[in-house]
């Protein structure tokens, strides 16, 4: 007797004409050290993670995407359907593929092949930008732990995406720190309530400091340095009960006051970096329920692209945008 | 340029030598109805669903399984990786691939081709029949909502499935509910700790039984009927915050207490049928936190199958197992 | 030897001076039949649950409120600390003193007296009517669920502060329906991103229209009416795995789609009314995150109750509010 | 016009004639250093929080308790309804009342108060001691994280009874690490699959040992050490996307390998030290679900408490019980 059945999943590849790619921290990392953590680039790789384009091939047995479409991608793929992915959390998966980070190569090019499960589609609505800015929106989206007053540690670009998050999901106060005048200025425009520029103070002092602006400690702390000082603040700033959600990554082993987290149940919650945040990405950006345009603060052609790293590498600016189609170089 | 990657996720099928086939009431109601709901026989099927056998050829790119090894397998597999699989509820993917679910065949057969993601290796101290019941167990640790008093109403396999589950994760108090007395005997001697035999009681009479039985209302009801009065006695049955999980499938419209259930937010969960339940349910047979092995009650050989149907549509015994290995008829 | 310790509970009474009472519904349905469902009215009872005021008195042992603080006040107030109040559910505390609900009487007076420990103190960015209308957005708080796409039936007073909560919340469309053009009209202004102004439409054909506005089927739908048709709409419309809160309480027993809802997993959730949400509402009420002033359209002082009533009763505007302080008849 | 209702909530006062009081390590420490972290003992202090006694007086109003009733009681009991209470954490509560922690008394004595609504009426199948010791086991229901695989950190009391829950709720295996032989080859006797005695190993090759034993990494780690070396141990060897529940409290930092943590999403979550689970402990003792007899190793009369101190300090056996009725010395 024959065999009964075929049932198959064959995630198909798409060939993307990119758009726009934005740079990132870690991009400027192995660009400058070649290596983060056990991730070190032993061969050319080519850079890029967070980016948009437009789909120049799809497989003949494509069935939710054509040619034409415009679309952002997740950098992050599954190779395979292991215990990880059928629990939903694919991110945790440990062969997945992962765009710029070694020995995978990134999209900072003008044709990427891409899992078609993990691209979507942009309405028109949507600009090719705050495509590629959904992939630290996402950071963001999957950091967000629902809360009334909420503290962000951190005013970089993950720390601003956190507090329009946080914002637009219904927190009354966000309180964002910083070493860098400039930067809590910029939390400000975007949306902060109060802004607390970090000097010598000690994590407790940093703590009563946030008590004191919001009338009670925090609900949620989103934690985006990775500085020990900064997780510790974040800890004893928390309201009993509550959740320090660590997004930012610092160096391997970190001191913590775990018997004061324990006795007053604060949890701490490690993200990395995000699982199934696209869609919800792109719709509240459709519905301008949040703003991620004011982050994108310079912008450079492909050819131009060393200039563009070391822009950001100066820190000057937020986020630099990379625009790798000569003929359309509009946001 | 050149593309940059190719992440791809090639979901591999593999040739399975079936050994043992439970037959289901699904079964039953495909041969004798041609149809469950909106699911019509328009052309042969095969049955069979729940499976076990030994892998005869896999790919040559399989990294987990080998021939030889034995193994159980989900009966639905997806077909895609849409945004159900994505969040880990592959169980919802409309275009998932079910075992004797019209129009795609079962594994009643000697050699069955499946999705290799969704094969589960069986150590050795889990027999075939074992690995074949685990889709019945997997209903029941599906369905399972961590409760120290539950009621269970039915007392089929699935019910009995239910009630292990049940007892094994530490409910203290079971009660199960049928209109058959030898049901019921079968479920006090699987470990329930009362039953009720249902007459002709209204379903709040019914519910104050339970709750004498048990000296307190269930946290957990799990209905495994479908029965209206059944879903009904739950509803009432169950505490103030507690949950009523469906699985029981009837008639498609149930006449309930909704203003009942809303002011004491009894919760109505639906389950269906399962999800990621095989590593768990292998786990707790091969450590004998379970026993499946009472539910067995009949055998018989591939070539006796409408015999073991007929068995099992007179409702004699409980479960009916089909032995495909005509080399092979042990457990 | 003497016993060792005396750990006790004193949960004190405040004295109010009430300053505004909206009408619920639920008021003018006492008024006018006596009862809802099984909570008769025996003999006279204050009427009015949705309240502020300023305390005239507080017991010496108080720690927390002073006299002269202007506070909003849960109406319902656990008697005792049974099990439903130590897992955080009072309000499903069977012998909860409810504002309002025979035998308990109502605040729509001078003066009224409270549990403490259920009296919010309001910043002073929070007006009096603010403060009354915590009670219904608390509703809607309450039955907040997270989600992007959202359906909200009816758009009364309730339907439309769950439009206010799920905006707010970041939900990025909102679908309202309803029978009255008026109401869906006050929708729209308030917030709704699409209307349905429902007919003869079977609920399919509800559910259908729904998933064209927003592209997709909602995720969440939020039921405040208690019609049938409508909660059947609900369940059809939600996508799978989605959930459908039941706000709305109608007639005792409900036909629904229950295998429909069983095999997609859309859950049914009731609320009721609310449990925890004081705090929140009053900090985005202070934080500006909504706006609930556009709700009321009429005012009396409490010497017109009776016109109040009247206005509430021939459903003329949304939320009418009864000033109780002669002195101060500001919002 | 008169204030119109009178809500209150008066938490009742019991007297309690106590019969056994088992020994804690807090008890000791203490007794032998006058302070735990911020705790000091600054008056002459009553010893004693895991208790069971017998009702000799209850108040007039009281509802659920008479004289005579045997019941365990909590040696927590909130002071005021705070936020906390009323989200069901009443164990954050700032001013909770907890026997035996300075400046409260313990009950190591003959007669003792306590609120009524933490007091739990014993079933006549559960004896005095097992009710004396559902505190230290609801340290290990309050800890318990549903876990296929659980690796429990430490073999004292708490570390046993974290065991004894996770077997009765479930788990298929259990590993249990311990600096000592002898208690390891306990924790054989009452139910780990698998033991690990650590000498001078690393966290990262016991975490190797964890998984080589189980096969996989577990779910869920339940630390019940404090030690540094051990919670980094439960960091490394959970599974991705795990829980480690950190019960027992150490020095006031602790190092942790948080990059490690956050790239995996391994949780952590302290917890402290229950909450809401006196009746689950009760129903599972009175079903047999659990057996925590075997911990009793020592038995003193009330007058011999130093002695019984002494034995415990000693670290001699497991559980020291104390009886206090000189008329009634059994179990």
């Amino acid at each position: 007797m024959a065999a009964a059945a075929k049932p198959e999943n064959l995630s198909l590849v798409v060939l993307l004409k990119m758009h726009s790619v934005g740079i990132c921290s870690s991009d400027v990392h192995y660009w400058q050290h070649g290596r983060i953590g056990d991730f070190v680039v032993k061969k050319p790789m080519v850079l890029g993670h967070e980016a948009s384009g437009t789909l120049a091939k799809v497989g003949s047995m494509e069935k939710h995407l054509k040619p034409g479409d415009c679309v952002a991608f997740e950098p992050g793929a599954p190779r395979e359907t292991d215990e990880f992915c059928k629990i939903g959390r694919y991110n945790l998966s440990p062969s997945i593929f992962f765009c710029a980070t070694p020995p995978d190569d990134g999209n900072l090019s003008q044709f990427y092949m891409h899992n078609a499960d993990f691209c979507y589609k942009l309405p028109d609505s949507v600009t090719f930008e705050e495509g590629a800015l959904i992939e630290p929106l996402s950071v963001g989206i999957y950091a967000f732990s629902l809360g009334n007053n909420v503290l962000v540690c951190g005013a970089g670009p993950i720390g601003l995406v956190t507090l329009l998050v946080a914002k637009a999901m219904g927190a009354a106060q966000v309180v964002v720190t910083d070493l860098s005048a400039a930067r809590l200025s910029k939390a400000k425009e975007v949306g902060a309530d109060f802004t607390i520029q970090v000097a010598k103070e000690s994590p407790q002092e940093i703590a009563w400091k946030v008590e004191g602006l919001l009338g009670c400690k925090p609900d949620v702390t989103i934690e985006c340095t990775g500085a020990e000082s900064s997780i510790q603040t974040g800890i004893y700033a928390t309201c009993s009960g509550g959740t320090v959600v660590i997004v930012g990554l610092g160096s391997e082993m970190t001191t913590i006051p775990l018997v004061h987290a324990t006795s007053r149940e604060v949890y701490i919650k490690g993200v990395f970096p995000y699982c199934n945040t696209w869609r919800m990405a792109i719709s509240m950006l459709a519905s301008k329920t949040l703003n991620v345009k004011p982050l994108v603060t310079h912008r450079f052609p492909l050819e131009k692209v060393v200039e563009a790293f070391e822009t950001s590498k100066q820190g000057l600016g937020l986020k630099v945008m990379i625009k790798c189609d000569p003929n359309d170089q509009n946001p």
